[in-house]
């Protein structure tokens, strides 16, 4: 039972909430509430590496949950001290550490899927929810490097669960990347507002590749010059732009579409 | 010029950015920043109250642009006091009371436009996506009278100006705004993770209403069972549902789609 604030395995933890270079390094990173540490006990239990349980949560389970919780790597945090770390976090009864899958975009790539191409993506809850929906759409995700991380709290949490499922990888040379899936027969399409395609002209039916830029500016140019087609999603009214979760959504459930 | 921390103009603001009921009764709410003051300035002048400038950001814009803002009521506010309000809100050098447009459920339904129903919808941020969208799409939105305020700074934020343009209202009663949206002729489809038709199947040409439920829970069954058709939006791997935004966007877009 841990009873002290200052135990070097709840500093750890912050460590891990607070910072990706740390967590980058040990290739771990932390999840938080009982629905998200049962559901990567079912899915992927090799990836749990310890739970850290606030004794009334573990107290409070059902039998068979309790056991379930107490044949992984665990301990038990004194409430008070457990609430000392929820401050900043609202851990909701159980913290706990999980491996990356460490995937590469070649592995992403294999089986020539549907692909969705991040450049320099910043928003965390807009990042969370487009790896959510790249799952629902069946959609592998390639990230340039200087995007946010998808193991920062806040994504995680907009993941649903995805986070454990979702096939990604982030691109060290982001351009180079791209030139290899057109080379191994994948079609890129830009999301672009000055995109002289309409979103739904195209035959999406091969391997595709569906590239969304940074929220406030889009794709680079370079990015952008690497692409076979730039589509554009019409828009009435004023505005200038759609969210980028809503652009990704809109546009991979239209190659979803396509291949039904 | 605003020396004061205690000045009552300040306070009005601190309360309006904070509390739904004191927006709903003096019918104002606050927007932030540079973007959004020059926004509502060029698209709804009409609704502009008055505006409170940090010292160093009015003297900080062009001629053209201070001539633009000197012309309407507005104060200066000292930097410190105005970065003392600024604590809370990050508002840009620039925080302005607007008056609300106040349309009704009867206005937004007028002329068979495109319709987004909204139940019980709670994260601010999905809100503002959600109108965002909306413009972007066409539709007109009626909210349940228990969702998020569309007022809220968040949403303001997040809608990105089309606070300012969109077309929308609150429904006293639900249940009843819709049964009459069905007597004016619309066809009424709920997003339901159970809905028997896939969602690209309606021919959704004439007037349409897509209705969107609470984050959590979906739509109610009471709301659900007014609908003309359960629609499903197919989802792979084992995602159980999508952000309400992404869903809400996904079937804007078919939607719109169909009447091109």
């Amino acid at each position: 039972m841990i009873t002290s604030r200052v135990n070097s395995q709840l500093k750890q933890i912050v460590r891990l909430l607070k910072k990706r270079s740390d967590r980058a390094e040990e290739g771990l990173f932390v999840i938080e509430g009982r629905k998200m540490f049962f559901e990567v006990l079912s899915q992927a239990p090799e990836l749990l590496t310890k739970a850290y349980w606030a004794q009334s949560a573990l107290a409070a389970l059902s039998a068979e949950e309790r056991a379930a919780a107490e044949a992984c790597p665990h301990e038990e945090v004194a409430d008070d001290v457990f609430d000392s770390v929820a401050e900043t976090v609202t851990p909701q009864g159980v913290i706990a550490l999980v491996k990356m899958r460490g995937q590469t975009p070649e592995q992403i790539a294999e089986g020539g899927r549907r692909l969705l191409l991040l450049e320099t993506l910043q928003d965390p809850g807009n990042l969370g929810t487009i790896l959510r929906t790249a799952e629902a759409a069946g959609f592998g995700v390639i990230l340039s490097a200087d995007s946010a991380d998808t193991y920062a709290p806040k994504v995680v949490r907009a993941t649903m669960g995805a986070i454990f499922r979702v096939p990604f990888a982030y691109a060290e040379h982001f351009p180079e990347t791209l030139e290899k899936l057109k080379e191994r027969g994948y079609t890129l399409y830009a999301a672009h507002l000055q995109g002289s395609v309409p979103y739904d002209e195209p035959d999406y039916t091969g391997p595709v590749g569906i590239m969304i830029g940074n929220e406030g500016n889009g794709l680079s140019d370079e990015v952008t010059a690497i692409a076979d087609k730039r589509v554009r999603i019409p828009m009435e009214g004023e505005a200038e732009s759609l969210n980028a979760a809503v652009a990704a959504a809109v546009l991979m459930y239209e190659v979803k579409r396509h291949r039904q």
